[in-house]
This record gives structure tokens, C-alpha cells and sequence, in this order.
């Protein structure tokens, strides 16, 4: 079976059902997309931090597409098999002023380059080598356009899918959309090279991407209102390993949730001596936010759990 | 080293640090509780949904203890080693009215008592016995006595602990609170032989529960504002598996995990049939929630994770 191909400039910074489709395909087939980073190439590997100040907001979060697929019609289902990912050999994280879950905490813009050892899986997080972050790509976009007329942003996810940056969509899993127009008009970007449940400052590992997907139209899986996937048994999940966690306690979910991740930049300043921007960072590629418990009111439980296997030199602390 | 005990009847109904220790134990001792349910003796294996309605709630979620430490002053760090958690063979699932994540919609009281294999660590959740859900018991409320005086219910968890409600404090895993009272005045209860995170539905797999915890005072902890643990390497993580995820988005993070579960319970009840009652249930026994994204606004993403491999009979749907 052909492989049909989406180039990096065929990309649109708007979910719209007017947009025409960049390629027409038929169900079953798979897509190659050449996908720039969130940033439209914006940032590259040797920028510094002045790079976030001059960011063109209006240019962010493109994404690649859309591809037409026959015979999908509104109340279908788009499946969406995610087939092979490369990422390139560098990425970006980054505070950017106004975004993120501690935007009022953290005014101060950073960027932080990484190198990326795709043959051996992992990043490190400092020069001293002593944190590892395991890298486990996915595309934090993928979407279909809405029945809805008019240009929608892609910053936020709907439930017509879009920046949803959901961890567990790595190679293997298969994600699950639901079709409002002809055609379904499929579009993807802004690889991740690592994440957390949460993204908690507003960047995953980012970088450019080439990802293939196998997009099918489902005529039995009406019950998808927003995106499900199924996750692969190997590349998203915990492994069996031990984690640290804080958690936040508040009758505000978001509040228990914003306390959870200070909680966890302290105590990775105190115990492994980071800085609050790196501990940050740390959280947003590496921590997983959990809602441990949502039914004893008034107070929710929230969780960041952090794998100890990162720290390399002190595991067991 | 001895082991210290506290029995069945040495409970309390209240946060309380003007409730005299059952026990005063030395920093670094171990002591067993004997626990009833979170019923607190009201339901029993041969009960029936009408148990419900006729629950006094003022005798619900006692805990026992409490536990004076040695040495152990406010802003000190209480650490909780779990060393060993023996369940009762039986256990109960309901859905009591007015409690729960979507107790505006499941209206109606429910009951499931449950057969536990103790020796194969699962629990069949059918008679039919298509649906398997795997044993990893904890202790719902773990806690400390409050530095305010007066008397707090034990249904909320605070930051000193309580009803955290948190799957991960298996046996392996070690648990923090933040001291507030000379003595830290540590209780413990709620057997819980399964659960998810979020507990959904209200309940777990509620247990009667022998546990023992070994209690250390922490002077060197005092970033510990709200309970901290460590997992164990085995027992209450994700092993490699597949998940099935439905997702809410929403821009009330609330609403979005409310969305979520509501979407998992149509999934089950198409793909497997089951009732809304028990497909609640088993979201609250073995659906994990998730912050998926925090960052994207307006709209958050929350996802519940159910492991494939608890359907026996058809794994790969």
C-alpha cells in the first residue's frame, strides 16, 4: 500500500472546515507528515532565551494537513493508528510569560535547548548528566476540523481533538476522533519528544517531527463524542518502577492541582538542589498529574509522581 | 523489635488532638491496626442493597488510634512505612446518594459485595467471571491530628492526611504527613482492597484490614506542608499494559473529568454490555483519571485509563 506524503509547508494555524485539503485519500491508507516544532521553526537549536521574546504568537501550533478521507461523513469515527515517529536531534522547553499552570508564579521567560539521543532513548536534563529523561514521542496535536463555520485557534484541544497533548499517543496506540464534516479533514503537529500528564509549564520536549499515521472511517463507534485512544503496551505507560510524589489538597481541583506542583518544585529544590525553573521544567516532561481522589468533599486530592529513575546518581532517595 | 497493636474498638469518628492515644509508641516502632470497613461494621458479607439505606452515617470511616510518637513535635515530618496489608475475604461497592462524582446522575443506591481471592490477588468482578480485577490493597485514611482544636469529620482528606483516598500507598510504599500536634496523634482505617485513581464512584473495594505501618518522626522533612509519598516498585503502578482512555475536555477541570467517566460508562456499556451501575463501579474500582493537559486554554484535558487486561475473555477490543 502507497504511503501518501504531507510536506512541511502544507500546514494551517487554524482549525477550519474551509481550508482545502492538502491531500485526498481513501480509508485505510497512511499519511507521512514532515511537521516543523510548535514553535513554525521559530525557535532552532542554537537560540537563546531572547528567542521567547520575539516569538510571533500568531505563527504557533500549526499543524500539517488537513487530509481528506472518502467516504467519512459527520457521526463516523476517524481512527487514528500511529504508526512511526522520528523526532529530530534537538528540542526546546520553555516558560513562556502569561502560559502555563503557574503563569503568575513563573513571569520570568527561560528556554532551555536539549540534545536528543534518539539512538539511546533518552535526554539529559543538565550538563552534569545526572538527570535522565526517558524520551517517548507522540504528536501533541491531531485533529479533524469542526462542523462548525469559522477559524477556531489551535492552542486549545476540543473534542474534535486538536492540542489535546495526551502522553500516551505514542507509536503503537490508535486514537479515536469523532468526524463533523466530509471527508473529516485530518491535520497533526507539535511533536513532543517527552511529556507529563499535565504539561505543567506549558512545553513538552519540542521539536520537528516526522510521524505516519493510518487514518480509518469508522461507521461503528458512534459513541465517540471526544478523542479515546488505546494506548501501545510498551512505550507510554509506567514501567514498574518507583515513583515521589506530592500531592495538592484543595476544594478547588485546579488549586489542589497548582498546589501539587509547588509542592514537587520544593521538594526537588530541597532534595536534588534545582532551581524553581528547572524543577518546572523537570515537572512538565517528566511528572504525571493523577487525581488521586475526587469524591470526599469538599477537598480533592491531586498528585504529581515523579519516576525516580531519572535521577541517575541517587535513585533511592 | 516488638510490635505494637491497636484493636477493632479502639477507633474514632473525628479529627480530634483532644482525643486521648489508644497506644504511645517510640519513633522508628511498628504497630498493627485491626480495622473494620469503612462501614464501620454496618455492611457485611450477607448484606443487601437495603444495608444502604439504612447506613447511619455518623458512624461512617472511624479510623484507628490514635497513636502518640515520642519526640514528635509540630512542624516535624511523620514518616509512614506500609509494611503488611491482610484483607478480609469479602468487600463492598455502592453507590450511596448524594456521594460520588456523578451522584447527580446515579440517583438510585446500589450495592455489590465482593468475593476476594486473597491467595491469587484478584477479585472477579461478574459471575460470569469475564471481568478480573486485580488486589492491591491500601489504607484510605491515613492521618494525623489537626493543630486546630475541635473535631473534623474523617470524610475529607486535609493536609495532615485523612481520607487521601490514594491507590499508591501499597505495601512498599511510604507515606509523609506534616506534624501539627505534639505526638502527631497517627490513625488509620478505610481498608481498601482495589481501587483507581479517583475512587469515581465514592467507594472501593471497601474491606475489613489488618495493616502495619512502622512510624518514624522526620526532623529533616519540614518542606512536607501536605502528605508526600514514595511508591513501591511493584505493587501499585501501571505494570506494561494496554489502556483503554476516554477523555473529557472542558473548561471547567471539573466538568472535563466528570465528561471523561460519563464517557467511559458508554464505552463499557457498548463494548461490554455492561449496566451503567456497574460500569460506574468498575471505573471506581479500575479506571485511573488523569490531568492529560492543564495548559491549553481555555480547555483541559482529563482522561480515565482502564487496563485492557481486566477482561479476560476479549483483551484486544
Amino acid at each position: 500500500m502507497s504511503i501518501h506524503s504531507v510536506k512541511r509547508i502544507q500546514s494551517h494555524l487554524a482549525w477550519d472546515n474551509s481550508i482545502p485539503p492538502a491531500i485526498r485519500i481513501k480509508s485505510g491508507e497512511s499519511v507521512s507528515f514532515d511537521c516543523l516544532d510548535a514553535s513554525n521553526g521559530q525557535i532552532t537549536a542554537i537560540s537563546t532565551t531572547s528567542a521567547i521574546s520575539s516569538l510571533i504568537f500568531a505563527q504557533l501550533d500549526q499543524v500539517n494537513g488537513p487530509v481528506y478521507i472518502e467516504r467519512a461523513e459527520p457521526g463516523d469515527t476517524l481512527q487514528v493508528e500511529v504508526l512511526d515517529i522520528e523526532t529530530a536531534d534537538w528540542g526546546w522547553t520553555a516558560l513562556i510569560p502569561g502560559f502555563g499552570l503557574l503563569a503568575d508564579e513563573f513571569t520570568e521567560q527561560a528556554l532551555k535547548v536539549w540534545s536528543l539521543d534518539k539512538a539511546g532513548w533518552y535526554a539529559w536534563f543538565d550538563a552534569a548528566k545526572t538527570i535522565r529523561i526517558p524520551l517517548r514521542p507522540f504528536a501533541g496535536e491531531m485533529g479533524v476540523a469542526p462542523g462548525k463555520t469559522g477559524a477556531f485557534s489551535t492552542i486549545p484541544p476540543y473534542n474534535t481533538g486538536g492540542n489535546i497533548d495526551t502522553k500516551h499517543l505514542t507509536v503503537g496506540s490508535t486514537l479515536f476522533l469523532p468526524i463533523e464534516v466530509p471527508g473529516a479533514l485530518f491535520s497533526i503537529g507539535d511533536g513532543h519528544a517527552a511529556q507529563g500528564d499535565g504539561e505543567v509549564c506549558g512545553t513538552a520536549i519540542e521539536t520537528p517531527m516526522k510521524v505516519t499515521v493510518r487514518l480509518t472511517v469508522r461507521k461503528d463507534k458512534s459513541y465517540v463524542k471526544s478523542p479515546q485512544f488505546t494506548t501501545a503496551a510498551k512505550s507510554s505507560q509506567a514501567v514498574d518502577e518507583e515513583y515521589y510524589c506530592t500531592t495538592g489538597i484543595d476544594s478547588d481541583m485546579r488549586e489542589a492541582t497548582r498546589s501539587a506542583v509547588r509542592h514537587m518544585i520544593e521538594f526537588l529544590g530541597v532534595e536534588y538542589k534545582l532551581s524553581s525553573v528547572d524543577a518546572y521544567m523537570l515537572c512538565s516532561v517528566a511528572g504525571d498529574l493523577r487525581l488521586h481522589e475526587v469524591v470526599d468533599m469538599p477537598n480533592y486530592v491531586v498528585g504529581i509522581m515523579i519516576p525516580k529513575s531519572i535521577f541517575v546518581n541517587s535513585p533511592t532517595r
